[in-house]
């Protein structure tokens, strides 16, 4: 398997910054995240505060960084990493469909996630619930179980899970008018409910909503990004965020981060600062490692 | 005497990138500078790395920010802060010819001082060492004194300090041909030295260059920038560069610091990235000390 030099997770601001500083640096880099890049970037009304391009449109932003990317032959892998492991010289990503990545160094540039943890999702993750349906949907053959969807998006993975389980109740944790429920067909129930917690009972696990109580095998969340210490199991975190030094250096040797979830201020030039930094502690890195290999 | 909320000092991308958020954070502000923004920045062959401005030049980087700048209505004054005191509630900030500025919060972005001070010249700053002609020149009447001048720019100053002074040696710590001597006639001597330190002998001032050494009753060190510890008495550095804390706080509360002056690496989007955190600290800083008052 190709061992990369740097793995760089998320296509915001701080992740192409990275991977630009990185490539500059003739390291060997893995991009990974959307090819439109970020969401929210392109979503964004207009940037003022990015210096150097006054008064700039999300698209238009976007659009420069693509163009940017494009003219140093950085291409973007469409894989969503959902978990990291430290293996000592070397880190292992997982993907979806359990595509398996390694790379010497990560930097971690996935963006904040939106609200804590539901009580209990943290303990019971692995054991009644999952953060991905892809990994997961073989296990769940002839049972029943919940997706909380966090974006219309995830509606494919609900239905991909009812290819194989008996039934799927599926909570659009977004605006309501925006799942097409003639889209989720057959053995998908829709719920509007507000979820509250998730326990185990009885060896069933049960989604405790503001309206009723849902008692299934499991519970799928599926948000756009995952947790920093569910996607990076050891990483040290300060609530939503990961706990940075001023090289943007984590707890874990040769794992660095940047962006907003590093924490505030949400800013574009802030991420793109910050990536800018995390390549630079991460080439260092790997040149150590080299050396003492 | 206007009271600014946030002065910021210096026009590179640190500078730049804060006093655009400030102001688009409605506070007041002063940035002082050159009006052709960081002589660093337009010299620069081109930067690669700097995302949504691929491959940009150096004189097309500093226009960009120019016109940034002058699309917010943010103007540049033209004065060398020498001294930043900390007044408790306020900062009274010191130009040249000794001109007050007052600001609630400091923003220093004035960049790397390079090098690092003579052994001597911090121990007598103001006691036969000056950092500014403009100040103290009148103590020169009828006097000698040596001009360390590290950009042409301060060969101005010697003029001035000649207009006082008896006799000026002026020795250029830049490339040999740029000094005109036609135009440091009359009573201006230029002399080429490596100066090595600074010493009193016998109520005068002693500097020792590899050559030669220079007896007189002064030394002006003129460099472009003054270095941290001595710009804000009382500030925490660590070497060259002014300690930091992850928001670009100092250990003196209201006086925020970024880019490189802040430590490695010396890159214009890590400035820029920094610059807005700096504002933003500074910002929640002045609002604070406002519902306080």
């Amino acid at each position: 398997m190709e061992r990369y030099d740097i793995a760089i997770i998320g296509t915001g601001p701080a992740g192409i910054s990275a991977a630009i500083t990185a490539k500059l640096r003739n390291k060997s880099i893995i991009l990974f995240g959307s090819a439109e890049l970020s969401g929210k970037v392109s979503k964004a009304h207009s940037v003022q505060n990015y210096p150097g391009l006054p008064d700039i449109s999300g698209e238009d932003f976007a659009a420069a960084f693509k163009k940017h990317l494009d003219s140093m032959g950085i291409a973007v892998t469409e894989d969503k990493i959902n978990a990291v492991y430290a293996m000592g010289d070397y880190y292992a990503l997982q993907g979806a469909e359990n595509a398996m990545y390694e790379a010497t160094a990560v930097i971690i540039a996935s963006g904040v996630v939106p609200g804590k943890p539901f009580p209990g999702e943290e303990e019971l993750l692995g054991r009644g619930v999952s953060y991905c349906a892809t990994c997961d949907a073989a296990l769940y053959r002839g049972k029943q179980a919940v997706v909380l969807g966090f974006s219309p998006k995830e509606e494919q993975e609900a239905v991909f899970l009812a290819e194989m389980a008996e039934k799927v109740y599926y909570i659009p944790v977004y605006k309501a008018s925006e799942p097409k429920p003639e889209e989720l067909a057959g053995n998908i129930e829709i719920v509007s409910a507000k979820p509250r917690s998730i326990e185990r009972a009885e060896g069933k696990t049960k989604l405790v909503c503001e309206e009723m109580e849902l008692v299934t095998d499991g519970v799928f969340i599926l948000r756009e990004s995952v947790a920093p210490g569910q996607l990076v199991p050891g990483l040290e975190t300060d609530g939503a965020h990961i706990a940075v030094a001023r090289d943007m250096s984590t707890n874990l040797p040769g794992c660095f981060a940047c962006g907003d979830i590093t924490g505030l201020p949400y800013q574009y030039v802030k991420s793109a600062g910050e990536g800018n930094v995390a390549a630079f502690s991460a080439v260092s890195y790997v040149d150590r490692m080299r050396r003492q290999a």
